[in-house]
């Protein structure tokens, strides 16, 4: 094993509206994005289609990572126990190309779809994280979402990197997760920021203590 | 009176944290933005002081409106009648050098500080923006926040140009008011953003309907 930096740095990308919203209120297997009419569309036409070009180096930074962490709603939006017929939104060829650790409460046998391998983990966050990082060995760990796992994330305190990706768009979703609700005060370090007109992004670092 | 390309456009300003929040829960004659420690510094410190210089396009274009449109927290954090004795935030010589039309439930003389003078107006939104526009001629009517009154200028969708300045922090105000809460759906065309370490600008107009 190759010990290089240390502990690698830990990434989040996230896709906002202006009013901090990644999703609608009700993911359905039919529409990972939600109910609202067009949400998922409005949040990351920009990652697909002719508008991907654009975003080439946000898109090959998102996918750098050597492993990701990933809240159970961006599996699946089923609770309670797998149903092991469905095998999430990513189809065969999920883009992450690396280990993809599921936060859940229910237990499951790793899912190996295309490159790209998911591990289910019930032993939480902390658990979640230790794996990870050993699974990216120098890599960069990505918190891939979504909003209710980056707020866990911040409340923890485990971003390094964060990677706004804000869409020209007020949501305004009741009942919907909100980014940074809830998780206290952070000081952060804004190391850049571009615009283009489907979606503004935009770079912030945790600062040093 | 001249006539020119018709109405005025109204622009916003507004100062914000990552999170959305435009000053504490509980401004004081003592602290106008809030009792949050250093909100007010937090989200304005780039106006004033050797920042200010960096920040000289977007302080022009705030200033550059022919009329403002105040929420009455902006003016002052007492409710109920007015205290004729204190005259607010600003001090003698406001930076508006305009009229100022202040959004209240008690009727009010006008005041006159240096070269801004404050209108009282109780007749609600719609009256304060006729008047605003009445004032400002061809020049921009600008909506001077706080946050509860951009939010009820988005629900009445009178804002053109809404110019965010996102601070690089989260604060994660309890019972402050966040921009954008309950203003229901609006997609937006972005117009530009400028990054700087202190502050991030941010224009969106309207798209035509």
């Amino acid at each position: 094993m190759t010990v290089g930096t240390g502990m690698s740095i830990v990434t989040c990308d996230i896709a906002v509206s202006l009013d901090g919203f990644a999703a609608g209120p009700h993911p359905t297997r039919e529409l990972p994005f939600g109910d609202v009419v067009g949400t998922g569309e409005v949040l990351h036409s920009w990652m697909f289609d002719h508008h991907a070009d654009d975003h080439r180096q946000e898109i090959a930074a998102i996918l750098d990572a050597g492993a990701y962490v990933m809240g159970r709603g961006m599996f699946s939006p089923d609770t309670g126990p797998w149903d092991l017929d469905w095998t999430g939104w990513w189809g065969d060829e999920p883009p992450y190309r690396a280990p993809v650790l599921v936060l859940t409460h229910h237990e499951r046998a790793p899912l190996t779809l295309g490159e790209t391998t998911f591990h289910f983990v019930t032993g939480g966050l902390e658990d979640a994280m230790a794996r990870a990082r050993h699974a990216a060995g120098d890599r960069p760990v990505s918190v891939a979402g979504g909003a209710g796992l980056v707020n866990q994330c911040l409340r923890a305190g485990v971003i390094d990197e964060l990677r706004l990706h804000v869409v020209p768009a007020v949501l305004d979703v009741p009942g919907a997760t909100r980014l940074f609700d809830g998780v206290g005060r952070h000081d952060l370090e804004a190391v850049g920021a571009r615009w283009t007109p489907e979606v503004t992004h935009l770079t912030y670092r945790r600062r040093a203590d």
